[in-house]
């Protein structure tokens, strides 16, 4: 460990010697704080950041995901953190790592992950997607590669604030993980104590469907008492200013195929007879919804839970940038009858993620088509399971007068049924949300409100989806304190990391570390 | 043209001998005579066909194709055919043949195709569509292969009806062409003579779409002085009974592409909010039609041109197989409300042929499409106009309230247009239908019949489209009398033709060569 010790630069401070409790700065003063070691260390923490990017950290390539782990044990024991490695066979290990902090009364866990989506280096414009390159800009607006600044002690803050750093994970989700020890570090350098005891879950199969994370956790229970779990997956708001979680939506996948003849037929012999499992998906899928947008299928909205008075009151203090992302998209008149985006997020969704039947353009031919596929997407809000979900669609689909079955149609089938649907079930799961108004949950927009100069966003919950019932079924609260940059390109090509969002996110975790309390 | 003579083994009867004018036999006398001649040579017009098969003839191949138009030359002219080649840069030409029969008052065009559709090898049982193969049954009977039968003297129908020969084009359209040929050297060897002047159209890019085929005939239009003409293109009656039909419909395609959000968008963050265009498609192609298939768009039935008695007669006269389609095709409840399919065929139609947008089953992706796109196909009756038919149907779209455009939106069509929809007319051609009560038709259909034992099905239209217009155009009046078996495999792998439809169909040919009068 003194070597890693050594090569991070890292002064092994004796935790008895922060452990004097002394009263803790507020965390305006906290953020100034850790600005500061920051700026005198940025070289240091860029440093450690493309050490960790440059590990190779696809969930599927077993050596390098563990070599990730690997790394991730060396730079958490090289901080004095007790580490474990929880196994899971053939992946990368869930990281687990304790830090008690001996007057705290609270223990907050940290959790991100460090596997990445796959890579496709062709896509990537310096086709490297493993070796982080620096741009002065985002590709988008011009930025151009400039090589990495070397330190010297005269120069302080060597980085700009909009200068980018490219390379898969770099902000989903090894940033994060390195910002949180570098605000760890900054604490330490400033002799600021941790209000709290820390514990880290660094998983490394989130973009692979963290198949096995629930499972893994059960196992090792024991190890996971807490008071809130912080996850810093995610980016923050689209207006670029920090962000505060405290659910997403659940996410249910529909695969519906609606049948025609039992082979795709000359439509000159036969069209205007043979019924068109196009035209009867389509009839289908229109009446699914009205032309505002709202699902017609009964039952629909029924089990959603209401969002309480510090919700409703969040929303309304969203910012509402609707008109620029119109703009921007080339979306004349948006679903919803006229309510706002932010709002449309807390309902239930259903979305056609995709249609086919036989071929279009050039491929197209004179046929009846065999079969018409859609696949459908439910999003859920809290309250709802998915499994009723889905039945209900199911059932809507049989009161529109199709045969509802779950297999390829039985000749005998066929013959029987002038509407046949085969409707699967393609998994999901349910939507999670903490009260706002839990002390925690004050506490945790307290802290990070204060620190930002109450710049951050508050958002009862997001539109997207992360399994975030894990943790629910864990009994553990938790809040999302992302730090990273929207415009991040995340899961795609060109993924990059805001150098000014890291900056800020180190400052909010240090705040949190130094001063959560409820 | 000798050396070719002997190889064929054609006697080269001088045409004075046959131009004595006795009385002809009668059509049924005709086909018995062209049976015993048939059935003494079947091994020969067997090998004329099978060296014809190997002749690789697909459009876009040129060397090839013009050795098809090359052997068509010399097996025309064998038999004192006259013969020119009306030529197509870089395809195969038109190969034009005129025998004129000095008594005759009438002058018959035959027109069939020598190209075939492109091949797959690897999908065909036998792997090579160009090495003719024989077998006791089709396919999927469980037909074997077996090798062709050797010539013996003693043995005279070595052939058994019910076997076939696989290969591209052994129906669509060699197999007609041979049979013209082996029905004049049997009307030859009978000594029957011709009561009409013969010419030929055997053309070499319909698969491809006779593109060249209007402006080839019209440059050598002097050559095509006509009474009547004959295609031999497609298979008979799907009861495998012999067929004359009068018309076919037009066709058009259209293309719809239903524009989203200008990228395709994560449907967490955005659905609910952002107009999925999948689900605007399925509203408006479910709007097209009700649900017995009736067509809901403005004026669409309104120029279809009624059918006259004789075709009513005709139509309900025709063998009625929707319940074994049926039962067949593994349909409930045909569309049409209760028509039946050879009516509905009779009437315009709107099929879509298509459907796409973004992706389905495990390709799918949590996204609200940027854009939906639908193939659709318009069969067209005599009367309906193509361009007036697109006119309606893009009508029809504004008036659901797209904003319909030819092209992709601009940014700012897309912010001022809640709906657009790009709708483009990807060309087609009429339909056209040869009156029944036409002196030349009832003659026709009177030979066919009596060649036949009253066998034949007699259709005012098929379904099906063929660019016969180009015919209509010329002045030509045009009938169909095709020979093939149905279940041929046209267009696809393992094209095969039956030889007992091809037997039957020399004997209509010499019934019609030698009879056909009005």
């Amino acid at each position: 460990m003194r070597n890693i010790a050594v090569t991070l630069g890292i002064a092994l401070v004796p935790l008895s010697a922060v452990a004097q409790k002394p009263a803790p700065p507020a965390p305006a003063q906290v953020a100034r704080e850790v600005r500061d070691y920051r700026m005198a260390n940025e070289e240091r923490i860029v440093r450690e950041l493309s050490e960790f990017l440059s590990i190779p950290n696809i969930a599927s390539d077993t050596p390098n995901i563990q070599k990730n782990a690997a790394h991730l044990v060396g730079t958490l024991e090289a901080r004095g953190i007790e580490t474990h490695l929880l196994p899971i066979a053939g992946r990368g290990p869930v990281v687990f790592g304790k830090l008690i902090s001996p007057e705290a009364k609270r223990t907050v866990i940290f959790y991100a992950h460090y596997d990445g989506q796959p890579v496709d280096p062709a896509a990537w414009t310096d086709g490297k997607p493993f070796e982080p390159a620096l741009r002065n800009a985002a590709i988008e607006a011009g930025g151009k590669r400039i090589p990495f600044p070397a330190y010297t002690v005269k120069q302080g803050a060597a980085y700009n604030d909009d200068w980018r750093i490219y390379a898969r994970s770099a902000s989903d989700d090894k940033s994060p993980i390195v910002a949180l020890l570098a605000a760890l570090d900054a604490l330490r350098a400033k002799k600021i104590p941790l209000a709290v005891n820390l514990k880290v879950i660094f998983e490394g199969e989130e973009e692979a469907g963290s198949t096995n994370l629930q499972r893994t956790l059960e196992l090792h229970k024991n190890l996971l008492g807490a008071d809130l779990l912080i996850t810093a997956d995610g980016p923050v708001h689209q207006s670029g200013r920090p962000l505060v979680f405290f659910g997403n939506r659940g996410d249910i996948g529909i695969g519906v195929t609606v049948y025609g003849p039992v082979r795709a037929l000359h439509s000159g012999h036969y069209g205007n007879w043979a019924p068109n499992p196009a035209m009867e998906l389509s009839r289908l899928l229109g009446a699914m919804k009205d032309a505002e947008g709202r699902v017609l299928i009964e039952g629909y909205y029924d089990d959603v839970t209401p969002l309480g008075e510090v919700e409703k009151k969040a929303l309304a203090e969203m910012p509402v940038n609707d008109a620029d992302l119109r703009r921007e998209l080339g979306i004349a008149k948006p679903e919803g009858g006229g309510k706002k985006l932010v709002e449309l997020l807390m309902q239930p969704s259903l979305n056609i993620r995709g249609l086919r039947s036989a071929y279009i353009g050039e491929q197209a031919q004179n046929v009846v088509p065999d079969k018409a596929e859609a696949s459908l997407e439910a999003r859920l809000v809290k309250g709802e399971d998915p499994k009723k979900k889905f039945e209900q669609i199911a059932a809507f689909i049989a009161k529109q007068g199709f045969y509802v079955i779950d297999h390829e149609p039985t000749m005998e089938e066929r013959r029987a049924h002038a509407r046949i649907a085969k409707v699967v079930y393609e998994g999901g799961y349910r939507a999670s949300r903490t009260p706002m108004d839990l002390p925690v949950s004050k506490a945790v927009v307290e802290v990070v409100k204060a620190a930002t100069g109450n710049d951050a966003v508050i958002m009862p919950s997001t539109g997207g989806s992360v399994p975030m019932y894990i943790f629910d079924d864990l009994g553990l609260v938790w809040i999302g304190v992302p730090i990273v940059n929207y415009d991040n390109h995340q899961h795609s090509s060109d993924e990059n990391l805001r150098l000014g969002h890291f900056w800020r996110g180190m400052e909010i975790y240090g705040a949190i570390l130094a001063d959560l309390n409820w």
